[in-house]
Protein backbone atom coordinates (compact mmCIF):
# COMPACT_ATOMS: atom_id res chain seq x y z
CA UNK A 1 0.00 0.00 0.00
CA UNK A 2 2.67 2.52 1.09
CA UNK A 3 4.42 1.50 -2.42
CA UNK A 4 1.17 2.01 -4.14
CA UNK A 5 0.97 5.57 -2.37
CA UNK A 6 4.75 5.92 -4.15
CA UNK A 7 4.04 5.35 -7.33
CA UNK A 8 0.60 7.31 -7.20
CA UNK A 9 2.78 10.73 -6.34
CA UNK A 10 5.25 9.59 -8.91
CA UNK A 11 2.61 9.39 -11.34
CA UNK A 12 1.65 12.38 -10.67
CA UNK A 13 4.99 14.47 -10.73
CA UNK A 14 5.40 12.97 -14.01
CA UNK A 15 3.65 15.30 -15.11
CA UNK A 16 4.98 18.53 -13.64
CA UNK A 17 7.99 18.71 -15.70
CA UNK A 18 6.42 18.68 -19.23
CA UNK A 19 4.28 21.22 -17.89
CA UNK A 20 6.85 23.51 -16.54
CA UNK A 21 8.68 23.20 -19.89
CA UNK A 22 5.30 23.90 -22.05
CA UNK A 23 4.39 26.42 -19.73
CA UNK A 24 7.41 28.66 -19.89
CA UNK A 25 7.31 27.88 -23.92
CA UNK A 26 4.01 29.69 -23.49
CA UNK A 27 4.80 32.10 -21.75
CA UNK A 28 8.11 32.62 -23.87
CA UNK A 29 5.73 33.40 -26.83
CA UNK A 30 3.41 35.39 -25.32
CA UNK A 31 6.17 37.90 -23.36
CA UNK A 32 8.62 38.34 -26.48
CA UNK A 33 7.13 40.69 -28.19
CA UNK A 34 7.03 43.25 -24.95
CA UNK A 35 11.13 42.49 -25.09
CA UNK A 36 10.40 40.45 -22.20
CA UNK A 37 12.25 37.06 -20.81
CA UNK A 38 10.42 34.68 -18.34
CA UNK A 39 12.72 35.27 -16.08
CA UNK A 40 12.13 38.92 -16.11
CA UNK A 41 8.05 38.33 -16.44
CA UNK A 42 9.01 36.33 -13.00
CA UNK A 43 10.59 39.39 -11.24
CA UNK A 44 8.03 41.71 -12.43
CA UNK A 45 5.49 39.68 -11.14
CA UNK A 46 7.17 39.62 -7.67
CA UNK A 47 7.68 42.77 -7.28
CA UNK A 48 3.49 43.51 -8.78
CA UNK A 49 2.38 40.62 -6.10
CA UNK A 50 4.75 41.51 -3.33
CA UNK A 51 6.25 45.35 -3.48
CA UNK A 52 9.18 46.81 -3.46
CA UNK A 53 12.12 43.90 -2.82
CA UNK A 54 15.93 43.73 -2.65
CA UNK A 55 17.47 41.06 -4.93
CA UNK A 56 17.81 38.73 -2.76
CA UNK A 57 14.74 38.61 -1.88
CA UNK A 58 13.24 38.64 -5.35
CA UNK A 59 15.90 35.79 -5.98
CA UNK A 60 14.68 33.70 -2.58
CA UNK A 61 10.91 33.72 -3.42
CA UNK A 62 11.76 32.77 -7.65
CA UNK A 63 14.25 30.08 -6.66
CA UNK A 64 16.58 32.03 -8.73
CA UNK A 65 20.52 32.92 -7.94
CA UNK A 66 21.18 36.17 -7.01
CA UNK A 67 23.23 37.22 -10.23
CA UNK A 68 20.55 35.75 -12.54
CA UNK A 69 17.86 38.35 -10.56
CA UNK A 70 20.31 41.27 -11.22
CA UNK A 71 20.84 40.78 -14.42
CA UNK A 72 17.09 40.65 -15.05
CA UNK A 73 16.56 43.76 -12.94
CA UNK A 74 18.95 45.59 -15.15
CA UNK A 75 17.19 44.89 -17.80
CA UNK A 76 13.49 45.85 -16.67
CA UNK A 77 15.66 49.13 -15.18
CA UNK A 78 17.01 49.72 -18.62
CA UNK A 79 13.20 49.07 -20.65
CA UNK A 80 11.71 51.56 -17.75
CA UNK A 81 9.82 48.85 -16.67
CA UNK A 82 11.59 49.10 -13.05
CA UNK A 83 13.74 51.41 -10.70
CA UNK A 84 15.93 51.59 -8.13
CA UNK A 85 15.14 53.17 -4.59
CA UNK A 86 16.94 53.94 -1.14
CA UNK A 87 16.32 51.12 1.30
CA UNK A 88 14.62 52.43 4.15
CA UNK A 89 15.83 49.14 6.18
CA UNK A 90 18.89 49.28 5.43
CA UNK A 91 21.45 51.93 4.03
CA UNK A 92 23.79 49.73 1.93
CA UNK A 93 21.26 47.65 0.19
CA UNK A 94 18.65 49.37 -2.42
CA UNK A 95 15.55 48.09 -3.45
CA UNK A 96 13.51 47.27 -6.69
CA UNK A 97 10.12 48.70 -7.57
CA UNK A 98 7.96 48.58 -10.47
CA UNK A 99 7.43 51.91 -11.99
CA UNK A 100 4.24 52.91 -13.41
CA UNK A 101 4.91 51.48 -16.75
CA UNK A 102 6.21 48.06 -15.38
CA UNK A 103 3.35 47.68 -13.41
CA UNK A 104 0.53 48.80 -16.14
CA UNK A 105 2.78 45.86 -18.62
CA UNK A 106 3.06 43.05 -16.18
CA UNK A 107 -0.99 43.55 -15.38
CA UNK A 108 -2.13 43.32 -18.83
CA UNK A 109 0.48 40.10 -19.31
CA UNK A 110 -1.51 38.25 -16.35
CA UNK A 111 -5.04 39.23 -17.47
CA UNK A 112 -4.15 37.71 -20.89
CA UNK A 113 -2.50 34.94 -19.20
CA UNK A 114 -5.39 33.86 -17.19
CA UNK A 115 -7.96 34.38 -20.02
CA UNK A 116 -6.09 32.15 -21.70
CA UNK A 117 -5.94 29.76 -18.78
CA UNK A 118 -9.55 29.78 -18.17
CA UNK A 119 -10.09 28.19 -21.25
CA UNK A 120 -7.86 25.13 -20.10
CA UNK A 121 -8.50 21.76 -18.80
CA UNK A 122 -12.17 22.60 -19.23
CA UNK A 123 -13.14 18.93 -17.95
CA UNK A 124 -11.91 19.55 -14.61
CA UNK A 125 -14.56 21.05 -11.73
CA UNK A 126 -13.82 23.90 -9.30
CA UNK A 127 -13.27 21.60 -6.82
CA UNK A 128 -10.94 19.08 -8.47
CA UNK A 129 -8.79 22.14 -9.17
CA UNK A 130 -8.70 22.97 -5.67
CA UNK A 131 -7.66 19.70 -4.47
CA UNK A 132 -4.83 19.60 -7.18
CA UNK A 133 -3.67 22.92 -5.99
CA UNK A 134 -4.18 21.13 -2.44
CA UNK A 135 -1.67 18.05 -3.31
CA UNK A 136 0.41 20.18 -5.09
CA UNK A 137 1.36 22.13 -2.58
CA UNK A 138 1.55 19.78 -0.09
CA UNK A 139 3.87 17.75 -2.42
CA UNK A 140 5.80 21.29 -3.17
CA UNK A 141 7.12 21.72 0.30
CA UNK A 142 7.58 18.06 1.40
CA UNK A 143 9.95 17.88 -1.71
CA UNK A 144 11.46 20.82 -0.95
CA UNK A 145 12.17 19.97 2.48
CA UNK A 146 13.86 16.74 0.89
CA UNK A 147 15.91 18.71 -1.63
CA UNK A 148 17.15 20.89 1.52
CA UNK A 149 18.77 18.23 3.56
CA UNK B 1 -16.33 33.31 -13.43
CA UNK B 2 -14.06 32.80 -16.17
CA UNK B 3 -11.78 35.02 -14.92
CA UNK B 4 -11.71 32.82 -11.60
CA UNK B 5 -10.87 29.72 -13.11
CA UNK B 6 -7.84 31.31 -14.76
CA UNK B 7 -6.79 32.15 -11.20
CA UNK B 8 -7.21 28.77 -9.59
CA UNK B 9 -5.55 27.09 -12.53
CA UNK B 10 -2.90 30.10 -12.14
CA UNK B 11 -2.57 29.14 -8.49
CA UNK B 12 -2.22 25.50 -9.60
CA UNK B 13 0.57 26.37 -11.91
CA UNK B 14 2.57 28.43 -9.77
CA UNK B 15 3.54 25.09 -7.54
CA UNK B 16 4.83 23.57 -10.62
CA UNK B 17 8.08 25.03 -11.31
CA UNK B 18 9.41 25.04 -7.91
CA UNK B 19 8.23 21.45 -7.58
CA UNK B 20 9.79 20.60 -10.55
CA UNK B 21 13.25 22.23 -9.80
CA UNK B 22 13.15 20.65 -6.37
CA UNK B 23 12.42 17.51 -7.06
CA UNK B 24 15.37 17.29 -9.82
CA UNK B 25 17.50 18.25 -7.19
CA UNK B 26 16.22 15.64 -5.36
CA UNK B 27 17.18 13.13 -8.02
CA UNK B 28 20.20 14.69 -9.00
CA UNK B 29 21.59 13.96 -5.49
CA UNK B 30 20.14 10.54 -5.64
CA UNK B 31 21.36 9.54 -8.74
CA UNK B 32 25.15 11.47 -8.44
CA UNK B 33 26.30 8.11 -6.15
CA UNK B 34 25.53 5.99 -9.50
CA UNK B 35 27.91 8.43 -11.28
CA UNK B 36 24.51 9.30 -13.38
CA UNK B 37 23.10 12.83 -14.18
CA UNK B 38 18.78 14.02 -14.29
CA UNK B 39 19.20 13.56 -18.05
CA UNK B 40 20.64 9.92 -17.86
CA UNK B 41 18.34 8.46 -15.13
CA UNK B 42 15.65 9.82 -17.60
CA UNK B 43 17.22 8.30 -20.79
CA UNK B 44 17.26 4.44 -18.11
CA UNK B 45 13.56 5.29 -16.92
CA UNK B 46 12.41 5.70 -20.57
CA UNK B 47 14.39 2.60 -21.62
CA UNK B 48 13.27 0.50 -18.83
CA UNK B 49 9.21 1.53 -19.12
CA UNK B 50 9.07 1.16 -23.11
CA UNK B 51 12.00 -0.90 -24.42
CA UNK B 52 14.79 -0.41 -27.05
CA UNK B 53 14.07 2.46 -28.79
CA UNK B 54 15.79 4.91 -31.46
CA UNK B 55 17.56 8.56 -29.77
CA UNK B 56 14.44 10.97 -31.71
CA UNK B 57 11.90 8.07 -30.32
CA UNK B 58 13.70 8.90 -26.58
CA UNK B 59 14.24 12.76 -27.38
CA UNK B 60 10.38 12.55 -27.85
CA UNK B 61 9.18 11.07 -25.24
CA UNK B 62 11.10 13.12 -22.60
CA UNK B 63 11.14 16.58 -24.60
CA UNK B 64 14.78 16.74 -25.56
CA UNK B 65 16.68 17.43 -28.54
CA UNK B 66 18.57 14.95 -30.06
CA UNK B 67 21.71 15.93 -29.49
CA UNK B 68 20.99 16.05 -25.91
CA UNK B 69 19.76 12.46 -25.96
CA UNK B 70 22.32 11.00 -27.60
CA UNK B 71 25.03 12.10 -25.33
CA UNK B 72 23.38 10.66 -22.13
CA UNK B 73 23.26 7.58 -24.48
CA UNK B 74 27.39 7.81 -25.23
CA UNK B 75 27.31 8.14 -21.31
CA UNK B 76 25.29 5.58 -20.28
CA UNK B 77 27.42 3.36 -23.33
CA UNK B 78 30.20 4.07 -21.54
CA UNK B 79 28.96 3.66 -17.98
CA UNK B 80 27.80 -0.27 -19.05
CA UNK B 81 24.49 0.61 -18.43
CA UNK B 82 23.10 0.77 -22.24
CA UNK B 83 24.22 -0.79 -25.69
CA UNK B 84 23.68 0.13 -29.38
CA UNK B 85 21.29 -2.82 -31.26
CA UNK B 86 20.87 -2.83 -35.22
CA UNK B 87 17.51 -1.44 -35.51
CA UNK B 88 15.34 -4.48 -37.24
CA UNK B 89 12.57 -1.64 -39.12
CA UNK B 90 15.44 0.71 -40.14
CA UNK B 91 18.56 -0.65 -41.67
CA UNK B 92 20.17 2.88 -40.97
CA UNK B 93 19.39 4.17 -37.57
CA UNK B 94 19.86 1.98 -34.32
CA UNK B 95 17.86 0.85 -30.92
CA UNK B 96 19.57 2.09 -27.68
CA UNK B 97 18.71 -0.71 -25.20
CA UNK B 98 18.94 -1.43 -21.26
CA UNK B 99 21.99 -3.85 -20.85
CA UNK B 100 21.18 -6.39 -17.46
CA UNK B 101 23.24 -3.87 -15.27
CA UNK B 102 21.60 -0.49 -16.33
CA UNK B 103 17.72 -2.58 -16.24
CA UNK B 104 18.94 -3.89 -11.69
CA UNK B 105 20.41 0.15 -11.77
CA UNK B 106 17.37 1.97 -12.74
CA UNK B 107 15.04 -0.90 -10.98
CA UNK B 108 17.31 -0.28 -7.45
CA UNK B 109 16.80 4.01 -8.56
CA UNK B 110 13.06 3.93 -8.71
CA UNK B 111 12.15 1.55 -5.75
CA UNK B 112 14.09 3.79 -3.18
CA UNK B 113 12.35 7.33 -5.00
CA UNK B 114 9.15 5.19 -4.68
CA UNK B 115 10.11 4.48 -1.16
CA UNK B 116 10.80 8.33 -0.11
CA UNK B 117 7.92 9.20 -1.79
CA UNK B 118 5.26 7.53 -0.18
CA UNK B 119 5.85 9.43 3.21
CA UNK B 120 5.04 12.76 1.36
CA UNK B 121 1.74 14.79 1.31
CA UNK B 122 0.66 12.67 4.12
CA UNK B 123 -2.45 14.71 4.50
CA UNK B 124 -3.63 14.16 0.92
CA UNK B 125 -5.62 11.03 0.05
CA UNK B 126 -5.30 8.48 -2.71
CA UNK B 127 -8.38 10.35 -4.17
CA UNK B 128 -7.01 13.51 -3.89
CA UNK B 129 -3.86 12.51 -5.80
CA UNK B 130 -6.03 10.72 -8.22
CA UNK B 131 -7.74 13.76 -9.10
CA UNK B 132 -4.73 16.04 -8.88
CA UNK B 133 -2.95 13.52 -11.65
CA UNK B 134 -6.37 13.96 -13.56
CA UNK B 135 -6.48 17.64 -13.32
CA UNK B 136 -2.61 17.84 -13.66
CA UNK B 137 -2.67 15.68 -17.01
CA UNK B 138 -5.12 17.90 -18.67
CA UNK B 139 -3.61 21.00 -18.30
CA UNK B 140 -0.80 19.31 -19.22
CA UNK B 141 -2.75 18.55 -22.38
CA UNK B 142 -3.53 22.16 -23.12
CA UNK B 143 -0.49 24.03 -22.54
CA UNK B 144 1.13 21.54 -24.80
CA UNK B 145 -1.14 22.35 -27.66
CA UNK B 146 -0.93 25.90 -26.99
CA UNK B 147 2.93 25.96 -26.46
CA UNK B 148 2.89 24.23 -29.90
CA UNK B 149 0.33 26.44 -31.49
Amino acid sequence: MSVDRGAALYGLLRHVRPLTLNSARVVEAAVKPHALTVGMRAVLEVLSDHGPATVPAIGSRLDLARQGVQRHVDDLVRLGHAEIRANPAHRRSVLVALTTEGAGLIARIRDDELHHLAAMAPECTPEEIATATKVLQALSRDVRKRAAG
